[in-house]
């Protein structure tokens, strides 16, 4: 059984990690830390979890952490990066669940996010934990920038228009919209019910912080500069990300439903589903899969792309599991065989 | 492995049976059926299946039905009452999530729903599925039905009071609230999102088919005859029941915390919350486990009870389940492990 | 015209009294007051009143206050008392629309809200501003304090019914649901859209400060000690009350469906509805007005009330101008006039 | 007063109209027709009209209809330009807010509507009631094309960038969100609250209605042939629609918040925001107000524009009844101060 240990399990993501550690066969749940809420039992805040996990939070010590074999960082950022060198030194791995170790660029990174990276040559040495483009090297690694949730479905989305480079890489568009559980659990008033129910908007429009890693993640597919325009939206509901992709063919694409089905087959967790489908976010609610459908309208030079995830599952807490799996030679699917509930 | 037939399975019951049996692991899947869907797969109509149900919906036939071990009806009343005496004679079991078998008194069953009972042989064999009360009968059950939504949340609410024989069963008070997942899959008016949504509102205040069989509990419970008054609610939401129950102390009760927690001790799937709880729906949702607590506001003597269910799962799919892991001399709570999805 | 003042105007009863006082021909919105927001456009926090509400909120003054004609407190409880006796002193009417001037007993003032009262005498004086109750003492009243919005509905429920003296008045149920936008425009976790949004619990079930003020309310009615059980829900939805009220019949009570009608004929803001109604909380969403039916399940004992108004408008904000329009010898629903948002 | 008919008053648009000409000082509701819900009180299948329409749905006559000033029409496609030839013969003026005077082209028409055109002849004559477009024809038409709701979001969006020529007209996208009331109000399994609630889907992606309606209107705005690559989506909630328009700048813009601004200086119902705001929907829910803000993130050479409308006001019945005011000669804004209910 592999130990692991949890930093910040008081948010979503944190409550994510739990119901899907909870039911995994290779795991022994060790240690819940939180600050603010050390000796309350995990299950007095999330009564979802009565009966099944029985830890209480505990106050953050690199004694408890460093018995675990790996620990999952569920912080804002700022915080793994503080205490991830002790517990690599202890043999630790750790999958960072915040911004810490996703973007390679350290001037990104401090522009972004308002602070300096304090440990540069750890950022260097850690992977980006999306298993479709990296997973060979997740497997060796220590340490996880576990991808954002917004990237996640953006990056699984365009890939395969990238790779075969049919578009136009400088006027890419991405207008995403989210459900209000990716804002997480903090008490703020933009949203409040009142406030995000039976409405919707946009946000971060003159920049948001998923933007660079976004942009990171497919440089990396082109090999150069891509040009993306990111609009994110806030949806009236809880769990669920659909990306709606925009790209310009640069040439004759050939069969754009077979490049997706053969760049994701095989692939656990990406579901391309029949031409003409529309993923519905419902359709991956509580599961860890991507589910994608590829249009080109009337013909023209337009490609529409939809992309749907469960931003706290593959977006968060399930991708970060599917990593774990493959840092520790298990199936790359254990504990994640939930199915999504609909209605 | 039990090989398991359904009847009906287009509605949101049959999707909740499907999900919940493609995940356990002592059933093989062998028929679903569907009139109006023959030929379709499952997963077509159901995203969340892909991968993971591969069936189409066949034609009812008893060629098929007759070569499971059992059949769930998941069907409008009249459905299974006539397709049940066929397959017993086949050695199938049945479980029927509609109401044919729920009510024991042919009056109430032809008054309520509008048809005389075509098999009341059968009827009187049948038991009723509630395991909290019945579960020795149901192991050795060849016909089940299986118990509403609403009443499986009342009748386990008011359970402990009514066999302490603590409080005034002529004047009992249900006020149930129901997600629309509820009213099915139907397309009506009123259960259209710009209907049902951003409003409240209670139905059938003056009858409702759920009160012959919850009064039928309650009498069976107190061998006498109880009055109930029963209000149900549309919620503008997907999934849950919430009953606040009332009822007036004829005497003093002692500790009613305890009586509920002795009640209830080794019960897999209720679970009395601590004293000073209150039960969310979602604390359930997905999940088959019944919550309940108890309070007696200033010290007077109305007793109020809240318990909840997800009408899908405790109050429809999951509780036939757990008949059927009993009917099987399977653990009682195999295949449904799951943890509710919160948030 | 008349001058109008709002202290504390950046809640949800603040937003609704601007929205209905821009619309009210004999008004003039003379001052808002914010201590932590001074200077900011009032549209720019709520843009629904860009165009049409050109102040910015003030710092509280006496100066800006006092000379107003009316000044509506929005404020929690503790604000209005301290700032009335001065306002009277200057000839200024007080609306408000807190807790301060609603109990008349000063010790259950003090055990609900934790606080001496700061001015008893003025709290003799102050008039309860149920209009369906207190018409004419609101006439002439220089202080009002404004219902409660559950209050509002479960009196106005239940009246006929004490008036007439058909129920046993020492088991009165009172099973209230409430949309979110009652708990207010602060940021708390347990009104965030991730956590009230797709679930249902009671709450307050040991204790709630309307408790004290409904029974206040009631024993008006009857002369006697009321006994009453209240339970408040939280519901997944913006606005709306549905208050569904349970009493035990102590007669025959005749035409009960005539008893209501009769009750509240030539009342402009209460319906009651045809026999068999059932009243949704959206036919009221924006819109002053209460509609109630009545029931008798089965012809039992037992009769069921259903009352449903907007809480931010007759629970609060709209009957808080009702108030004023009687205070100065305006039309009753001038400005009143708006017809719910359907759908 | 203006004698005014309705058309088909059982779905969403009519029950608008209602509410919004029952507040309307010009006007006198005359008839409400509906085959199938002849002799119903109005009221009863919309309770928020209760004390306040009292009309009740009468048979489609033209002898009723003929008496009036102008009729509404709020029914699909076809019935309209059946019975307007004989309406404009007895002098009433039509307002359709349907399709069927909408698309020039006849071939268009036919093409998406699946019909041949009836009278197209009166099709040439009628004006596309957009009156930021077509203000001056619209004082002096017979027949009116009610804009479609995502045509009025996108149209009013884009045009200050098309007339100033400063995009890329060939590659145009519309990402655009609708509340399910667009899709009215019949019974249909894909708006029911359990399928539409807490997900979010495209649709239409392959083609849709709208979309040569808003190519026909950006070609009179640009002279030529744009091509716009058009998605809607469905949100869950009721009311409301988002477009997110994004177009690529071909020469250096200059100060697209000067040139917004400008465009609609004196338009009642178009409100330019603030640079760097985000309109909500929910800031025009019940007013016929379309909000927009321009964007150019990083400076880059993509411009963004949001714009939102309440379907049902601006994108349905409110721009029908500004359009009647400019037909009969009254104040453009008169009956549609309504403020938009926020929360």
């Amino acid at each position: 059984m592999i130990k692991v240990g949890i930093v910040g399990g008081t948010g979503y993501t944190g409550v994510e990690l739990l119901r899907l550690l909870a039911q995994h066969p290779n795991v022994e749940l060790t240690a819940i830390t939180s600050r603010s809420e050390s000796g309350m039992p995990v299950a007095k805040m999330f009564p979802n979890l009565r009966g099944r996990v029985n830890l209480a939070f505990s106050e953050p010590s690199l004694e408890t952490l460093g018995a675990c074999d790996v620990v999952f960082f569920a912080t804002p950022h700022g915080v793994a990066m503080k205490q991830t060198p002790e517990l690599l030194a202890r043999g630790v791995k750790v999958i960072d669940l915040g911004a810490d170790f996703r973007l390679k660029d350290l001037a990104q990174f401090e522009k972004w996010y308002g602070m300096p990276h304090s440990c540069p040559e750890i950022l260097e040495e850690a992977v980006y934990g999306l298993p479709e483009v990296n997973r060979e090297a997740i497997r060796s690694a220590r340490v996880i920038g576990n991808p954002g949730c917004y990237p996640t479905a953006v990056q699984l989305g365009l890939m395969p228009l990238l790779k075969a480079g049919l578009i136009d890489v400088d006027h890419l568009v991405a207008d995403a919209k989210s459900g209000v559980s990716g804002a997480g659990r903090k008490a703020e008033v933009h949203t409040l019910y009142s406030e995000a129910g039976e409405s919707f908007r946009a946000y971060g429009v003159a920049g948001h912080r998923h933007l660079p890693e976004i942009t990171q993640g497919l440089n990396g597919m082109t090999g150069g500069n891509v040009g993306l325009t990111f609009v994110p939206h806030l949806l009236p509901m809880i769990r669920g990300i659909h990306a709606t992709l925009y790209g310009r063919l640069t040439k004759e694409p050939g069969d754009l439903q077979a490049l997706y089905e053969q760049t994701y087959a095989g692939e656990p967790f990406v579901d391309v589903m029949p031409a003409g489908s529309l993923p519905e976010t419902r359709s991956v609610k509580g599961a860890n899969t991507c589910r994608i459908a590829v249009y080109r309208p009337q013909g023209g030079d337009t490609v529409v792309v939809l992309s749907v995830i469960d931003n706290l599952v593959k977006g968060a807490a399930g991708q970060a599991i599917q990593n774990m799996n493959l840092m520790f030679g298990l199936a790359e699917d254990a504990g994640l065989g939930q199915i999504a509930l609909l209605p």
